[in-house]
């Protein structure tokens, strides 16, 4: 049995709640293969855009090496884009990862590191165009549910991330592992990436 | 413009993640219309089943009116169903609630309230059995997304607690601001109570 991955979820100041705690369920729930860590640029209790904060165990100087590394979008984004030390901690882990995932505009931040220069992206159809400013060199793709280039996973808005996740899931682990934890948390999977009616919704195709 | 109304998120030691955050997010991104609180037992960091924490800002004292509380599940149930000072909270609380919730197998913590004593009510489908030992005078309904009693709903597991947050949404606004909330968070909404391919997987039906 190969040993645990570890999945670091990174928090700023108003986060979108469901943007991280989808996905941070659905790998949560696979039994002993992922370990889950909070992550931020100050530890202890940060706020959502909701309203609700969760508590940050780990800072960005102690954080332990990730195998996976989740970011979420929300409104705090329009901030943390500017914020280089929360920056330089994504591009400063990126070798390290198997997986880079942004969820909803979320993608804007990994824009801002230069990772998504050259590569295929998507994010939340309600604030695609500020994620498209973000990412001059990236090859933003309105309609689906979530993009995978490489090892770089972008998925649509908020509940987008949870289809993404079990995708991620299902590479790192099973198709059949997937299954399970969708059918446990009866989370009617969508296993196409394609699948976006959202875009549609705002005009985008 | 009627005043807002607070939504009450019930924590405890092991809670379910997506099982609260799902709906606070479907409440907390409808503008200006529900405020979020969290409460528990004690105040400060309450670890989910799933490892990150959330920080609970009220007491079961100091707890201010609520209009919706909404009681996840996990597997911190199996303990918090015994419980008195927390199940009395709720049996306080819901005199003054327009509407009582549960997600999943926090649906056996409201059996144990009595509160769903000659009610029809449903839960996780994984779960089904432990949840109907909680209430022998509930009608246990297998096979549904949520079931709606008065004011009193319950929904099946996990992800199924977003459908009911939307229903519940519907109800208190209007169809039309639950679709828009299910648009923006690009959740594929499922608005039939009845839609539960979950019940079947478990040989429920």
């Amino acid at each position: 049995m190969a040993t645990k991955r570890t999945v670091g979820a990174l928090f700023f100041d108003r986060f979108e709640l469901l943007d991280i705690f989808g996905p941070l369920e659905m790998f949560g729930v696979v039994p002993n293969r992922f370990e889950l860590t909070t992550v931020g640029q100050r530890k202890g209790a940060i706020a959502s855009a909701q309203g609700p904060a969760v508590v940050v165990e780990r800072t960005f100087e102690d954080c332990p090496q990730l195998d996976v590394l989740l970011v979420p979008g929300g409104i705090g984004t329009r901030v943390e884009a500017n914020n280089a030390t929360l920056l330089q901690f994504i591009k400063d882990r990126y070798p390290g990862l198997t997986v880079l995932a942004s969820i909803c505009t979320g993608a804007g931040l990994l824009a801002r590191t230069g990772l998504l220069d050259g590569r295929r992206a998507t994010s939340n159809k309600m604030a695609f165009k500020w994620v498209v400013e973000q990412g001059p060199n990236t090859t933003w793709v309105p309609e689906a549910r979530w993009v995978e280039d490489g090892n770089v996973f972008t998925s649509g808005g908020v509940a987008a991330g949870i289809d993404m996740a079990l995708a991620i899931i299902a590479r790192l682990e099973s198709d059949e592992t997937a299954a399970r934890v969708a059918n446990g948390t009866e989370y009617d999977w969508h296993r196409d990436a394609s699948w976006d009616p959202f875009a549609k919704l705002n005009n985008l195709v």
